[in-house]
């Protein structure tokens, strides 16, 4: 199926395009109002990942709403390591939890190997289910976290602000962190693959935790890991390439390595100039940012303004997803994303 | 008073030393059973700033374990914020919080000009204690919050972590959130000039929030205002230079601006690479850091392999000061401060 609005796939290859893409990191969510309206009818937030049909229409509201030139499918990022046998769940106001946690040896090989068709089917039937739903209108992003991501939810059980148990793996015992990172990497690019077969167009790895480790500890346990993923994945289907995007956040200081690791963009948080970004890589791979997402709590013209400088910062070269610098908040109005969305196609009209 | 040892000052010169100098952000803490004691005897957290026999025992502690090469006034970060009028309070693991906040003209107009030496009398008065129990023996730093990083606290009125509403006012109405930084900066300025007549050798300055920041706001917001401070502070007493420090947490890509502020030398957090930051801004101030707080959760062998790497990026050049790359963690073990500071003199010692 040809895609009406390929926009986005020309400017992740650095092919010329007629205005900048935009889209947004969790564009699906709890700003809009009909998220939350289909929120409530599915219960927790598992369930509605795992109801193929309201997955479908979550992903599909801000697209009625804005014209994004890309979906990205409505799941969560910890579902490998929910079937690898650690028991996801949610507990209010507190985030996601595992029932049991990996430390030593024996809980790294005690865990599943997946095979996504059968194990996380829901999340294959919802990239089907949203691939036939947008009809090639624009195309559908997959994702997973990045295994050192992943990891740290692994060890800890939970969100950590120190990351104390899992840098402790990290530092003391590196060849069961290896171990742990390496059936993660073979999981990551089992499940990116089987979502490209089911439909999806383009795959960002999301390296949330990647920032927290120093310089030599993200290339070891983190950069080296989304490497092997992406020299794994399937880069083409039907005579189409399929891009890769990597994001770490807070990967700032990192840019030429990450450049060096075969994706074809890089996402960048909000912290880091684009155009010296573009300086720095530029000739290598797209970008993919990088507006601060509290920029929507101001008013349209500070908005607009501040695309512009964006826009300007990058300047007139093919190469140019627009996008928050990370996921929208929550209580952002629904008319600033509006505003966000028009600007970026407007000031950038070729 | 000469110093018995002015390894840390003549570090931050950048004058030759015998072995390099360590010393600990936090190292007066909870990882401390006597600290926690003494916590305990003076009942809240202020309380224990504001009893300046507890404030000098708890300071002197680290240096009784140790052989630091400096000691660290205890003190908040929110001192000055709560006598300009907001009523600074802690609840009980929350963190500290304001009754009053700042979101608007008037509040920053209704906020009180601050003469330290009345105002802030306990902070003096600890100095003057702290100094006069050092008797030389090792420099004592003073230090403040940065005008940011206090303004984060005092518009949320609390912690955060989407700064929603500091962000707004500085995106939406910049002018009155210059007209508080404005404030703030002139209330650092004295009150670090302060610690300095009370007998601070160092002082440092703490911009805990500036990494939140994009790369342009950052410059407008943060360090615009640490550059004011740096040019109004006292840099000399008694013949004897006073080096002043600025810290950025999250701020590895804008070394080389910080760098131009006039500061004698730079915190780095752990993320950077510490010879990576010496080549970009090393002509021209010390650099102080940068190992990661959660490498003292590992073992012995370990630590002491961290402490000779990043001794071996910076290299055999003068202008290193030994620190953690942030504030060190509670649940650290007393006997891995004690490999640490040791492995830092032994593996440096020229």
């Amino acid at each position: 199926m040809a895609l009406k609005n390929d926009r986005f796939i020309r400017a992740l290859l650095k092919q010329p395009v007629d205005c900048t893409p935009v889209w947004m990191m969790r564009q699906a969510g709890r700003y809009l109002p009909e998220y939350r309206e289909t929120r409530a009818k599915a219960g927790d937030f598992l369930s509605l990942c795992k109801n193929t049909d309201l997955a479908t229409e979550v992903t599909l509201q801000p697209l009625r709403r804005y014209d994004f030139d890309a979906a990205i499918l409505f799941s969560d990022i910890l579902t490998i390591p929910d079937v690898m046998g650690l028991g996801l769940y949610f507990s209010e106001g507190e985030g996601p939890k595992f029932k049991k946690v990996v430390r030593c040896e024996k809980d790294v090989a005690d865990l599943h190997a997946i095979k996504t068709e059968t194990d996380l089917d829901y999340v294959v039937n919802a990239v089907r289910s949203i691939h036939s739903a947008l009809g090639g209108s624009v195309p559908l992003i997959g994702f997973s976290g990045s295994p050192w991501t992943l990891a740290t939810y692994m060890v800890e059980g939970q969100s950590t602000k120190d990351f104390r148990h899992v840098k402790t793996m990290a530092y003391n015992t590196p060849e069961i962190m290896h171990a742990l990172l390496d059936k993660l990497a073979t999981a990551v690019t089992e499940y990116l693959n089987a979502q490209i077969v089911a439909g999806a167009e383009v795959v960002q790895i999301f390296d949330t935790w990647g920032g927290v480790l120093s310089t030599a500890a993200y290339q070891e346990f983190s950069l080296n890991y989304m490497k092997k993923i992406v020299q794994g994945l399937t880069r083409e289907r039907d005579g189409q390439k399929i891009p890769v995007i990597l994001f770490t956040k807070n990967g700032g200081l990192w840019l030429e390595n990450i450049a060096d690791s075969g994706a074809d963009a890089l996402g960048l948080d909000w912290t880091i100039d684009i155009g010296i970004a573009r300086e720095r890589v530029g000739g290598k791979v797209a970008l993919q940012g990088n507006m601060d997402p509290a920029m929507l709590f101001a008013n349209a013209k500070r908005i607009q303004s501040e695309v512009k400088s964006i826009l300007g910062s990058f300047g007139d070269h093919p190469g140019h997803v627009f996008n928050l610098g990370h996921g929208i908040t929550p209580n952002v109005s629904p008319d600033a994303v509006k505003t966000f969305v028009d600007s970026v196609h407007e000031l950038s009209r070729r």
